[in-house]
C-alpha cells in the first residue's frame, strides 16, 4: 500500500465546495459519535470530517477528492459491525451510507429487490413480507443493520443453514472504485458465469475494495409458518450427535446451541424455565410445508441422541417466544460485564470440540464464557465477559479470545464466519493465510484501490 | 497483457528436462487430438506440446517454465467444454490435468470430498452415493467432466435449482499462480469471511488467473428417491406461468423444458411417446421426503396453468428414464445437421419471452433451432442446427447466435448462464461489459498472472 501524501489543500474545503450544503459534517461530536461499530475493544482514530451521502453522486465526488489527495475514506452504515470494519481512521473522511435508504424497485413477479445500500435488513424484510415474499438473510443486527454492511460483511444469521449467507442472495451491485468510476456487476439471473466473478470479490470486502450503491437481491416466495423444538442435552457430545442427526435429513430452517453459561445467564435475566444445568439447549425451527411433523421428527431425533425435555410446538408465535430466549444470549451476558464476543466457524463434527475448547479457556482465564450460536453451521459466537476497566481482566479475555480462535484453525476451521475481520481479527487472519495469499489480495486491493485509501489498515 | 517473448530456448527441451519421462509429449497427432474442446465452431491454434501432469509438483514445474519464458499455458481437463475455453492457441503448452485423478479423501462424517482437479463428476457422484452421500452439481456432461473443469466454468446443471451451481458446493481450493507459487484458499467450513474470497474468484475463471490442483468439495446427506411430472403445453406463456407457480411452492429438484422444436426431433428418433404437436414440455423432479405428494400438486398446478397430458410417477426408474427424454435433446438435434449449442439465461419471469426469440431467430434465418434447458433457472439452451460445410448456413447460423444472445441481454439476462465465455462468446461479453469492469477485470488478471501466459485471449 502506498504511504498515504499529506492532505493539501484540505480535504475538508474541497469537500464543502463539492457536496450540497448538510452533507459535509466536522462537528468534533459527531464525528466522534460516527468513530466505532460494535467492537468494544479495538482502536478508533479521529476523522476530518464526514460525508453523509443522499446519492451515489455524493459518494462519487467524494471518492473522486479522496483519491486525488491520497486521503484515506472509510465507508459506514449503520455502524453495527462487531468487528471494528468501520472504525474511523486518524485523517480519514467517514463515509456515512445510511441516508441513502431507499428501496428502489420491489419487483414482485421477478422476485428481486433493488435498494441503496442505507436501507435496514429489517426495512426491506417487512417490506418484502407484505409483497408476500421473503428475503432471507437474518442477521441477529437485522433491525439496525443495514443491507450495505450485509454485503461489506457477507454477514450470515440462523436461517444460513438452509438458505445461505448474504452473499447467496446477491444479483447484482454497483459500486463506485476509489477514484471514482462506476462498477457495475452481476446480473438478475440466477445463473451467471460471464467473466470474473467481480460481485462475489465485493461481497465481503469490507469496504476496501470499492463503495457500494445499489445492491439488487433475490427474493424468495414467502414460506409457510416455522414450526419450533428445544431440548436439552447433558453432555456436548450428545448435543453434537443430534445436531449431526437433524441436518442430516430434515428440512430445518436453523439450529441454534445455548451452553450451560448462557442458559445460566438468560435465566438469571428473564427467568423463562429453561433447564440451567443442561450442558447444551437446542433450538430447531423448520418453515418446511410439513414443518409440524418435522419437529415432530426432530425431537425423536433429539431423544435417540440424549436429548430430554423437548418441547415441540407448531405454532409460529410460540416459535418466536422461544427464539427469542435464544437471542437474549448476548443481553444476559452482557449484564455479567463487558462481553467480547468472538465468531468461529468449524466443520459440524468438530462443533463439541469447538464448545469444549470455549470451557476450557473459560477455565484457565477465570472468566465467564457463554457460548451460543448456528450450531447447524457449526458457527458459534464464544462471548467473554470480563472487566473492561480491569486492564488484567482485559488481558485475561484477551489471552481467552485468542485461544478460541487458534481452537477453531486446529479444529479446521475459521477466524470468522459471519462477522468478518475488521481491525479485531486481522492479526488472527495474518496467522491463517500464507504469504502467498496475502500478498495476492494486496495486489487484488491495488487494482481496484491504487493508492490505497478505501478503508487501508482494515481486514486483510 | 503483455506480448510473448520469442520461445528461446526452447520451453519444450525446458520440460523435458524438468518433467518425468513420458510426461511431456509432442507427437504432432496427439497434440491435433488435444487442440480442440467440445465447441463446434471456434478455431483452434497448434500447440507445441502436452504436458500430462500427474502431481501438482508436474503443474509447479510448468508454470515456472512457461512463465520464464512468457509460454501460454492453456490448461484442460477432459476438454468437454462447450466454449473452446480449452483450444489450443499457436505456441502454447497444452497442460492437461485429466491424470491427476484420484479421490484423496472422502470424509462421511465431515460431509466433504477431496479430489484432484481430473476425477470425473460422475466418478465422484458415485463414490459419494456408495457412502451414502451426495454430491449435487449435475452438468449434462457429469459422465464425462472433470471436476476441475466444472470448477473452471462454474458448471451448472439441472439441479441448480435446488441446489445450486458448482461454486456453491466448493469448500477449498488448492491452485498454482502463472509462476509456480500454491495458493490455499477457502476453509471446511459453511461459513467463512476470513479475507477476500479468492475462491469465488478462481470458480469460473475458465483456468484464467491459476491451475487448480486440488478441491474440497462439499457433500449433502443422499436425498430420498425423486418422483416425476410431465406434461404439456400449447403455448408458451402457459408454460411460462406453470414455471413460475411451480417453484414458488414447491421443493423441485428441477424444472426442465422441452420446446417444439426439440420434442419433435426427440420423437422422430425415439418415438417415446412425447407429443410432438405441444409448445413446449415440463420435466419436474422432486427430492422432498413427500416426493410423491409434491408432484402430484405439481400437476394440479401445470393443470391450472393450462398444461395437459400430465403423468406424474413416484417411480425413481420411470423417473430416470424421462429425464433420459429430455438428454436425449442434443443427441436428437445433432441428427438434423451440426448443433451450434448457445446457453443464455433470464430472470424467470422472461423464459416464454426468450423461447418466443429463439423461434424468431429460426423464422429469419430459416435454421431449426430447438430449444431446451432448465427453465425453472431461465438458463436455456437454444440449439442452432446448421450444415457446417455450408459458409452461408454457417453464417446464417451465426447470424441466430448473436440474435439469441441480444434478446436475453435485452431480456435482463446474461450472456452466458453456464457454459463460460471460453473463445464462443468472448465478443458477446465484451459488449455486455462496460469499460470499467473490463479494465478491472485485466488488472485482477494481471495481479495473478503478470506475463499473461494462463489461457490468453480466452474468457474477458
Amino acid at each position: 500500500m502506498h504511504a498515504l501524501a499529506p492532505t493539501v489543500p484540505s480535504i475538508v474545503s474541497a469537500l464543502a465546495s463539492a457536496l450540497a450544503p448538510g452533507a459535509l459534517i466536522t462537528d468534533p461530536d459527531v464525528l466522534a459519535g460516527h468513530a466505532r461499530d460494535h467492537a468494544p475493544t479495538v482502536p478508533a482514530g479521529r476523522a476530518l470530517a464526514m460525508v453523509r451521502a443522499r446519492s451515489e453522486a455524493d459518494v462519487v465526488a467524494t471518492l473522486q477528492l479522496a483519491h486525488a489527495q491520497r486521503v484515506p475514506v472509510v465507508p459506514r452504515g449503520a455502524g453495527t459491525g462487531l468487528s471494528g470494519g468501520a472504525n474511523a481512521i486518524d485523517g480519514c473522511v467517514l463515509l456515512d451510507l445510511s441516508r441513502m435508504d431507499r428501496i428502489l424497485e420491489l419487483d414482485a413477479p421477478g422476485r428481486t429487490a433493488t435498494v441503496e445500500p442505507g436501507v435496514l435488513n429489517g426495512a426491506l424484510a417487512e417490506a418484502v413480507r407484505a409483497a408476500g415474499l421473503f428475503y432471507a438473510p437474518d442477521p441477529s443486527s437485522r433491525d439496525i443493520s443495514t443491507l450495505g454492511g450485509n454485503v461489506a460483511t457477507n454477514a450470515g444469521g440462523a436461517c444460513c443453514l438452509k438458505y445461505g449467507v448474504t452473499g447467496d442472495h446477491v444479483l447484482a451491485l454497483r459500486a463506485i472504485l476509489a477514484d471514482g468510476t462506476p462498477l457495475a456487476v452481476g446480473a438478475r439471473t440466477r445463473k451467471d458465469v460471464a467473466g470474473l466473478d467481480l460481485k462475489r470479490l465485493l461481497v465481503g470486502s469490507e469496504g476496501t475494495l470499492a463503495v457500494v450503491t445499489r445492491i439488487t437481491l433475490r427474493l424468495l416466495p414467502a414460506p409457510p409458518p416455522r414450526a419450533t423444538l428445544i431440548a436439552f442435552f447433558d453432555t456436548l457430545p450428545a448435543a453434537g450427535a443430534a445436531v449431526d442427526a437433524l441436518v442430516r435429513g430434515e428440512d430445518l430452517a436453523l439450529v441454534e446451541l445455548m451452553d450451560r453459561t448462557t442458559l445460566g445467564a438468560v435465566e438469571a435475566m428473564a427467568a423463562l424455565g429453561l433447564d440451567p444445568d443442561a450442558a447444551a439447549m437446542l433450538l430447531v425451527q423448520s418453515d418446511a410445508r410439513d414443518a409440524e411433523q418435522v419437529v415432530r421428527r426432530c425431537e425423536a431425533l433429539a431423544e435417540a441422541a440424549g436429548g430430554r425435555d423437548g418441547y415441540a410446538t407448531g405454532d409460529a408465535d410460540e416459535g418466536r417466544m422461544l427464539l427469542q430466549a435464544r437471542r437474549m444470549a448476548l443481553p444476559a451476558l452482557e449484564r455479567l460485564g463487558t462481553p467480547l464476543l468472538d465468531d468461529v466457524c468449524v466443520p459440524p463434527a468438530s462443533l463439541p470440540a469447538m464448545v469444549a475448547a470455549c470451557e476450557r479457556a473459560a477455565e484457565e482465564t477465570g472468566l465467564t464464557i457463554g457460548t451460543f450460536g448456528h450450531a447447524g453451521d457449526g458457527n458459534l459466537h464464544p462471548t467473554i465477559v470480563h472487566d473492561a476497566t480491569d486492564p488484567a481482566s482485559v488481558a485475561a479475555a484477551e489471552r481467552a479470545f485468542d485461544a478460541i480462535v487458534h481452537a477453531a484453525l486446529t479444529l479446521g476451521g475459521t477466524v470468522t464466519g459471519e462477522h468478518g475481520v475488521g481491525l479485531l481479527k486481522r492479526r488472527h487472519l495474518a496467522e491463517a493465510l500464507g504469504g502467498a495469499e496475502r500478498a495476492l489480495m494486496g495486489r487484488i486491493k491495488a487494482a481496484f484501490d491504487p493508492h490505497g485509501i478505501l478503508n487501508p489498515g482494515k481486514a486483510f
